[in-house]
């Protein structure tokens, strides 16, 4: 039984070789998409204000349903106004359900039928969270766009392991969203489910299809990026896009690095999120079109250009190679702060430029071309 | 003999009750005292972008002579354009002579006539500053103000090792400002002496004399804040301020809280530069009218208000104390941005609120409420 979406939130607008351009309709306005959106784990994107979000075109951006349970907590969050007033953040939000920190940070988890009990990884204090649990936290953030609770097998993970696992998100979801529909229908944020199964084709179908079953507003793929090759990640995501619907939006986890974005927008999926933008600007790691360079090397310390010509970040526009190099030798916050700004810049950047490409009809070029000048590994410095 | 100073740099516009409001002119423009210079140490004022500095009014920053020669080093900022082009900064920069950090950072100091030979704090590196190295290496990095190299010997300190020091500091300071003389007149920035003597009145004294013989742009009262009790410091400035012309800016380096720069203003001191609002930022310590707040602590869980009440910063019209609070606890680079930026404008305000009753006539009420006001070891919670 299909449960009918009062609303449907997704247009395309344009689709070019897998390529898909669209908006996905939020209560806190659009999102133009394919789009990347920065993480801001624990109600801040890390070393970046509001301001500087909007200045690099952050259109929406990721909360940490886990990590704000577990500090400040969402009662607190909820009694000073929600998530957005609390971090002054107008545009949209989403949340992610929990599943994947409860997985990869908790302990002494136990699983049952009805949700996870854990220990939270700061204190210890015993907590439990199940899928109602997940959908009230994410309410009471405000969250724009609410994700099913979900369990994250581990990899490598055996199919009868992963089937399993599989069987109890998929009862997990209809939970989530028999919860949603008890909510008042003027209050309710978009909620996307998260297909699993490991790299097991069969179960990614299965998977897709079910949640197309129960319907929600869009579709995550989940159980990527958690340790895998590469190539079982692109199987991931190509077993389950045939069996999502295509006027949805589909959304990709945890991912990846810009050649994997690239490609995974030609497998037709339109939402990203992913650390590596704000995790490897920490430790001086700055990208480029030619692959990332890390300005802690010698060959930066007399450089007088930008991280990358023609880029029109306000670090690229303001201070050299020479300078960042210093300053992230010398333990700078502001050196990790200009380069976070660079390369959210680039992750976002990126999306939209993927999205010209799609409505232009010129996607495929602009996909062999990135994806040839861009060297895994570290670009040559 | 009393060299002549071509140009007058400093002009009084206006005096109050021991308060003077004035204009000191630099090659980058005039800067309006009194004046409090964030600390730019290593040619960055810690977690701020220059955008952010000119937003909060700052006029000057300081760079630190002895970090940037040990790291990058003046002669590659030199090939870069010079500290204003690498830092993106292009307002007046004072630099430090160096002397002060060669006393408290370096290792294995040998102290002769010619100078200092130590050991740089970060590799050891065997190194030599002496006047005309400490002139050198700020004319290098492009200093707008420029400061005459000294010796600060330790607190507490004997008359008769005060006096010998001072004696070499004196000389040091005839052959700073002779290295200047040869320097091409339109090139030059302005030129400041360091009055030492610790404690000791006479030696003030002494020293305030010696250094308007051989004749600067300005007077800096250095050797305090090192660890002496309030009430000596306050000695020190009051034994050397009226040798002082005045008509030359008077510099108290390294100084203070809050109501220990208003009492500096009140003894006729009109620039000054303190690590504190960077610093005690970074430990989650704000500062307001009655005194610091550290946002750590419990009573601001929930607190929806800003840092201080009637605050314009920006840090004070978009976030909470509840959400700064957070941030602090969750260690996250944010909260102490958002806290640097606030402890920036609540300084660079006093000294601009100081000057606004300097020219109004009314710096003496401002200074009784104030100093009542501040509660020196932390505001009520």
């Amino acid at each position: 039984m299909r449960t009918k979406i009062p609303m449907k939130a997704f247009t395309m607008i344009a689709e070019d070789s897998g390529a898909r351009a669209g908006i996905l309709k939020t209560r806190r306005g659009e999102i133009r998409t394919p789009v990347f959106m920065p993480v801001g784990t624990q109600a801040t994107v890390k070393a970046m204000t509001p301001d500087e979000l909007r200045s690099v075109d952050a259109q929406v951006i990721l909360g940490n349903t886990y990590h704000l349970h577990v500090r400040p907590g969402e009662k607190l969050i909820a009694r000073l106004g929600g998530l957005h007033k609390f971090m002054s953040w107008d545009r949209p939000i989403l949340t992610d359900s929990g599943g994947f920190q409860v997985f990869s940070l908790a302990r002494l988890r136990k699983i049952t039928e009805e949700g996870v009990h854990f220990q939270n990884h700061l204190d210890g204090t015993p907590t439990f969270i199940g899928p109602e649990t997940s959908m009230e936290i994410q309410r009471d953030l405000g969250s724009d766009i609410v994700m099913a609770f979900d369990e994250c097998p581990p990899h490598p993970c055996t199919h009868d392991a992963a089937s399993k696992s599989l069987d109890l998100t998929l009862r997990w979801a209809r939970r989530c969203k028999d919860w949603w529909e008890s909510q008042p229908a003027e209050s309710r944020p978009l909620v996307f489910g998260i297909t699993q199964g490991s790299g097991y084709a069969d179960l990614r179908e299965k998977s897709a299809r079910a949640l197309v079953d129960i319907g929600f507003d869009g579709y995550a793929i989940g159980g990527v990026s958690v340790g895998e090759p590469e190539e079982e990640m692109f199987r991931a995501i190509e077993s389950a896009v045939p069996f999502l619907p295509g006027d949805h939006a589909r959304y990709a986890m945890g991912l990846g690095t810009p050649p994997q974005i690239i490609e995974m927008i030609a497998r037709g999926v339109d939402m990203f999120d992913c650390v590596l933008p704000t995790r490897l600007a920490r430790n001086g790691t700055a990208f480029t079109g030619l692959g990332t360079i890390n300005l802690k090397n010698a060959p930066f310390a007399e450089d007088p250009g930008p991280i990358e010509d023609g880029c029109d970040c306000h670090t690229c526009q303001n201070f050299s190679r020479a300078y960042l190099r210093h300053l992230v030798k010398a333990e700078e916050i502001l050196g990790l702060r200009l380069i976070t700004m660079h390369n959210l810049h680039f992750y976002l950047n990126l999306a939209a430029r993927a999205r010209m490409h799609t409505v232009a009809g010129t996607f495929q070029e602009f996909r062999r071309e990135f994806v040839a000048n861009y060297v895994p590994n570290g670009a040559k410095e």
